[in-house]
């Protein structure tokens, strides 16, 4: 960390500055300016003696040099993660494609798209057991029972599977049904949830806050990672911005830059990042055009008809078909491949 | 809501969406533009209705018209809230201070604080036991101890108590130590912990989202009126903006927008909506200046040690007092007199 | 347009309301809800008459119907707009390339980039002879040398020239040496510089605000075809979010948006967009996969010597050429080809 | 300015790194610490030489340390500028109200307007001559006649005047009608108009852009100040955030910021800051809390037939007075007393 203090602070001042960082055990490295002098602390600076030197007299600003996450950062881990479950590889130069409706409705509609998923190339069926609804007055998902019904699809049709666990007390039953938990964008900061998924035996993707900057991602990846969980994706899926003609906003810049960052794998999700059914395929193909280790995409039988009102967002069968024949073969133009199905999903 | 259609929508679509509301039983009013048919529909519109609408063809757009909150409004409760907890009034014209420190850190230190928030003239001290900190390896704050230093503070000194609350798990606990149950801006749409909160028996501070709009607001309020609980208070808390100097930007306006939205109490946290110490005073005197219902203030006696690190933003006990001061003359230029003291505070 | 009365608006302020709308020639549509009683206007409603709608007592809303760009609109021009310059064409299929470095520097520094712009396939020269310098002591461009040097440069090796032009003052001269200029994106309100721009007998390239909505966009292009000038392209570059890493983040929707709302050619700027240099080429290709009409890219043969302090997002000239290797590669699969080259600069 | 290595930097890049400072004659300072060595520049750095090294091999960040404005940063010039305009001050403990139309529509509406203004205790008649429009089918202004309305009625009821100038050919006839000179949110990076600003020979009031942060206003300011014209006063009018409910946000805690970072005086917009008239009584008083220098309010003797549409953020004549009846109330508890009336304005 640096200290910088203000023009024409007194000598005294800076005195005191070094002695509160010596006090704690770290080396000092002076450098003076013409118009303000330049503090280094060399060592381990906690979160309190960076405030407290922050707002002490003389003190103009305090920078911080090393990056607060550890285990996510590619400093500290230069390849890539990647996660394997059941043989389907996420991560590094492999293209995971996760299609599914936004809620589980009933077994006969989950077992339809699981098969239409599966009949299109992809290996892993998303479905929302448990909604978390803005207004109380909306529907809140199936429950329990829509874990099972997603489960025993996704072992009929050879599909891995995820879903969304929102509260601390779900995550065993969650981990019980399904191979990936998710955690949505309002919760990428529930750190409760976060604590827990660390120990939870099942990898995660982990939702950009809609509002969230990389660097509060990263930290949110931190609390699972620190938990002992190693299996952590990162999922782009639109900020909030003053556009509002669509949902969200879609931010590609971040596949990239993540990857450059931290060593996980990367998932887009065109669906809630557009809001609008249109925009599903262009987002998608530029996803991976920009280097996404994966897409996580709604599909619905019925869309006009779902439960959740999200069919706005939701691809036709067809539509979600014809998107996975394109993106054979753009995905080898810029170094990706499509994952292998699951070896075995006899053990779920 | 209003179903407006595409220029050039043929009247066999328009045709189609009529049918579609007439099934759901409701009533279609027919406007027929240069451009443009307008459809209203009268009777009460399911938000999957609404969804299945957007998305047929020939549709533009829909515009709905009755707020999505009922009893958050004002619409439906014309009068003011008043809370009373144990004869302190917060709302109309009662003007509540709140004042302490981030963390709860001792029992010497929270009475300590007590004495000089209650000499000051505040009703409420505030203080956290568990605290949410958005990298793994900060300070978690001291938990359950805390709840019981604080409450007997409290008594000790007649202040009511309030205190944070994040995760429906701890509720009952909180709310069997602490007069008001404030929820953080990272929990607004924390959907489990809303419902919890519905039947807690506790007054709740519903701090905003920090890229919450005011309808999103009112909507977080609506899940807890809709359990049971009418003593709700809203809270700004500054948002996030593109400046950076500031920790985040309060945003003042919400004051008298959600006074007119509303009958719920408003309140304001300039420590948290600023994040640095010096704008306390001046924003605090905005708040009240704007209309607030009353100011949720960090004090602390030894700010540059506090375990938090936000010691930058608390006020020294005599910049809290002198702006007790101060605003007791500004109040009655605004049509606020300050809240009365705690009648009884034996029975916490 | 529609009024919507607020709950309980008395029937004496509905006809109120009613009488103004007549008194201005326009026909009433009146739906009565349970809450709400919707007004449609049939007929051109000016500004003036929504403003004074919108504060009339008893109205709670006013929804605008009708969109307030015309010419820009895809409803009154259903096919794609595309702009034949010297046989180069730009919108529909075509895929343009523009190249250069961010500033003129010198002849022999912008002959030299032009030859490697040409080598590697694009059809158009860009760099600017006056520069828009947020601080008073930077670096301001060459000014009007620079517009001949780049003119020469584009002359001899076979490539069109874009520059930016940011007063009225300087639109003739700008107009006389280059074949496109370019509005940047703190000038896309400037309306005096819009308005000139409409008879200037140029196409023009009209770059995104930073945080202008598309509807302001294309509000803005509404005032350069309203002065005449048919031959528009939109220009996404970036927009400004709470996220610092990059300088700005590309909105890679806005083209596919852009593209359904207006028939307009809707060009990316990966350059400006990130802000650094190993996010361009990731950036680039999403934005052909989402359907981009053209790219402006920054080049520079020694970009850390490049005088304008932007070389931090310039491409090396192997990076660009191997990008645009890359895009050929790319264009066919998401239906889009690579201009022509002009057939003659002869007549610069 | 500070450069900060990545981890593990070979020692052979620290040294070309050393070697590019030292051959612009600027001295280093090295702390190598555990994962980073710092380097601090002693001299003063080109935005050139910044840039370079932020894009060297080896170079994880670059971080400015002395700000990029001088003139108006209150390091140089820590005393409160005072502006004397006719004997009418502004800056310091003043309190200056300027009032009056959005529009100057014709001489009899700005001749009764100022009547009001300055019955109610004002000191300056604001009126647009030219207006920002920004669609290309909207009311432009009255043009230069309506400099000459306005001047007049200035001069006959004792006020004196600020308008809106929009592009640098009209500084000079808007400098001849006016005693200050407003530029507005769209305007604030115009770096011609600022120029030209600078030599113009009267008071600048520079609104802050609505997506703009304090250091970009700053140095917009810098420009105008860097031409010679000391008298500058900076204006917050709202920013752009996710609130729609309001047109824009005010942002308060720029008052106290802005007043530490410069000497400037700084006025509020409240009517452009909310663009709802309701909302302009609270926000003035909220802004004079803050500590304003100044209030700028749009007033109108019938705003529902205002020309530009504006008319609903227009407090009428009687609301305007009372609020300045109760302004004079807050002002003294604050620190500030109102400016007095012009001594003259026959020289107009």
């Amino acid at each position: 960390m640096i200290v910088i203090t203000s023009n024409q602070t007194p000598e005294e001042q800076v005195k005191d500055i070094i002695a509160v960082i010596e006090k704690e055990g770290l080396q000092v490295h002076l450098s003076r300016g013409a118009d303000h002098t330049v503090i280094g602390l060399v060592g381990v600076v906690t979160p309190k003696l960076a405030e407290h030197l922050r707002q002490m007299k003389g003190v103009e600003n305090v920078v911080k040099i090393s990056k607060s996450y550890k285990l996510a950062s590619r400093d500290f881990h230069p390849e890539d993660t990647i996660i394997d479950i059941k043989g389907v590889k996420i991560g590094g130069e492999n293209l995971v494609i996760m299609g599914g409706p936004c809620a589980v409705e009933s077994p006969e509609q989950i077992d339809e798209i699981a098969r239409l998923v599966k009949a299109s190339g992809a290996q892993v069926l998303r479905g929302g057991a448990f909604k978390p609804r803005t207004g109380p007055y909306s529907f809140q998902g199936v429950g329990v029972e829509g874990l099972t019904m997603m489960a025993e699809a996704g072992k009929r049709h050879g599909l891995l599977t995820i879903t969304e666990v929102m509260t601390p007390e779900y995550v065993d039953i969650c981990a019980e049904h399904a191979d990936i938990l998710q955690v949505g964008t309002r919760n990428m900061q529930n750190f409760d949830l976060l604590r827990k998924l660390g120990t939870c035996g099942r990898p995660v993707l982990l939702k950009r806050g809609f509002s969230a900057t990389y660097d509060e991602l990263l930290n949110a990846a931190e609390y699972i990672l620190a938990g002992g969980n190693k299996d952590v994706m990162l999922c782009e899926r639109g900020i909030r911005t003053f556009e509002t003609y669509t949902r969200n906003t879609l931010d590609l810049s971040a596949i990239p830059v993540l990857q450059s960052l931290s060593h996980l794998p990367v998932i887009s999700d065109p669906s809630h990042g557009t809001g609008r059914r249109e925009l599903v395929e262009p987002m998608a193909k530029a996803s991976v055009a920009a280097g996404a280790n994966g897409l996580i995409i709604e599909m619905h039988t019925d869309p006009d008809n779902s439960m959740t009102g999200d069919g706005v967002q939701s691809l036709f069968p067809d539509q979600f078909d014809n998107l996975l024949k394109d993106l054979e073969k753009l995905a080898p133009i810029v170094g990706r491949k499509f994952s292998t199905s699951p070896e075995t999903v006899s053990a779920l």
